[in-house]
């Protein structure tokens, strides 16, 4: 069965809703760390495009005063906290605590007041306190970032839609290093966990939420 | 690219190792209740083979005296339960608690001591007690069966490397409503996440595994 | 060291701190079944008092149209979900799904769109959905009710706070088998975790509070 | 009703079960940070004995190669990552990433190879990966010292037993800033959740568990 074949038979089972934008979206950049962004190092590919789209989405946001956080992969040296994945995923032994490879790419231009929340899984909620953050900050919607699409991109946003958030993935803002698995699992999303847009479509929809931003109540 | 090339590529990024056997598998079927399993139902597809498969499975786990857990999807009358993902697959929505859907469909034999956790969310891990059963069980290996591949098994298989549990996932015994989200999701857990292995060579590896089986301490 | 001196030395640390009412509050009401309430079952005690302040909570709740969750404990016929848990408390084996026991106490008067969360641990928050539940319904404020204060109560003001939530509890509608386990933990919540308020303050907070409410995002 | 007759009503109640070590236990450190262990700092008291009395747990466990994990609250600079926590207790804004604060007591002798779990709230397992830490680890026991009795420790241990572990707390080697909450959470954790044992007890039943041991599987 193909993919479009594979279209049809969703839309019978009654898959591919739409959660759409809530009242007070978050940006959460998943894993831009170098280890991902330099093609050179072992986890790596070209995601140039990537972290220009996902720059620009944070340029709106920031000046909309949307929350923005990033994670980063990253373990003790002796990897004690990286369990059962590091024996399928070996490369990930690269990413130490303190390493350049587990900082942010500078091309994001990450402020000081933007927390980096370090986990060890795939999702950016496994073993974390994001969901705590995102509660806190009384956020209802997140703009999921990063890479890989198919890897800690579909984690995360299946952890959001299960914790009861609005997870939107902007097409141009997320990467891999191949195109089958990073099609396939925007697929995947699409029809079953968040809505997968295009860059310019969200940039338009959220000059309406960001004007309507009210303060968090203190 | 192709899937043949981003083998290659996977290849060079050192992904696709093994998590293999530990000491105390348990099995675990997801969400082959008849909502998932009857073709006629909104959410199912014809699953024949792989609750045949199942079945197999069971059998032999039975008899090794392994635990044996059963998951279902099912909501409360008005959905509160059921959050954001009603807005992306409405079709849960025929998914009632005390429904005939929700049940597990009898060709699995399930019997009197096997649990049934009742989820809301694509992992068995989420918003359940899987984890502290499965602890208290001093079950280290996972086996997975059920559907669908794309949706709940994938996410539950994610969620089991997290936890520090080895998932391994029988190729029969896992199905979906669509060939081409199965095969992307099983490339990608094999790659990244769990085990996909033959039915054959399960039993076979069990075999010495059950064996060596002791009971878990008091 | 007695408990004034204690207040002493927590003034001086700084705890104490308050939360407030925030924008969004909705009504908790931890395990107040049949189990609990009649003081002719192992894990009961006269709660009459807790009941009544409680019930008085729900009516002017349900006037506001905040939301009402109840929790129940209840296990399995063969207790596998009970885990490590059954070991410090046995008497929980009493609390079988399907049993009167683990029903809500009549006199709460639940509705039927008033969700009952099935929970197999101490905290409201581990093993349920319940946080994917207040965050779909942009929940901020948790009012915590029920029993027991040094148990359940306990361990999901902590678990809610941790969670980014706010939680307050009305001092007559949480109760306890003992008064010196009551009074200690209410000290630790009122001191650490959540705000310890009078029922009369508290309502007529709520007033101004729903005065204020407007519907959640669609 | 005084301790005593809380006592009594608590045997009827049928709570004070034992959970008894397991196979293979770890040793858990909970928040022996200069933060806590320095009278001058705010969230400081004289935990001399504590720390004392631990570091001879800490000794005796490395000797029989058992894992040893210790934790820290940590926060980044502008404390988003504190979320409502911050409201009750003020004083852990105190606890900043990078500070001396944080750092282990140095009388603990931590080695290189034992990792500090940086936490955000109360218990040792929220928004951290603890949990696949241990199931990692095959652990099915952890020993929690540490402080504070009446906060992170307690919260530790409660979601210890609700994640399938049993939790053992030696009386000697858990702290708290004043001792009417200290004893009143002993006696919560005794009765509910964990075993309170004297560490002279403990050291002698390691020793036969320690002898026990056998490599956990590859």
């Amino acid at each position: 069965m193909s993919w479009a074949e594979t279209d049809e038979v969703y839309q019978i089972a009654g898959l591919g809703g739409r959660v759409a934008l809530g009242r007070r979206p978050a940006v959460l950049v998943v894993d831009l760390s170098n280890g991902f962004t330099d093609p050179a190092s072992a986890l790596g590919s070209d995601l140039g495009e990537v972290v220009a789209a996902t720059a620009t989405l944070l340029d709106r946001s920031r000046d909309g005063d949307l929350p923005v956080i990033f994670t980063t992969v990253a373990y003790e040296a002796n990897l004690t906290d990286a369990g059962i994945w590091l024996r399928k995923m070996p490369a990930i032994a690269e990413l130490k605590l303190g390493s350049p490879l587990v900082e942010i790419d500078a091309r994001l231009g990450r402020r000081p007041g933007e927390p980096v929340v370090v986990k060890k899984g795939a999702s950016a909620l496994f073993g974390t306190n994001l969901v705590a953050m995102l509660t806190a900050l009384s956020v209802d919607t997140v703009l999921v970032c990063g890479a890989t699409t198919s890897g800690c991109v579909r984690a995360t946003v299946v952890d959001l839609v299960q914790n009861g958030f609005r997870a939107i993935v902007p097409r141009e803002c997320v990467g891999d290093r191949a195109a089958a698995p990073h099609e396939a699992n925007l697929f995947d999303i699409d029809a079953k966990y968040g809505d997968v847009v295009l860059l310019d479509e969200l940039l338009t929809d959220l000059r309406s939420t960001i004007a309507a931003q009210t303060p968090a109540p203190r």
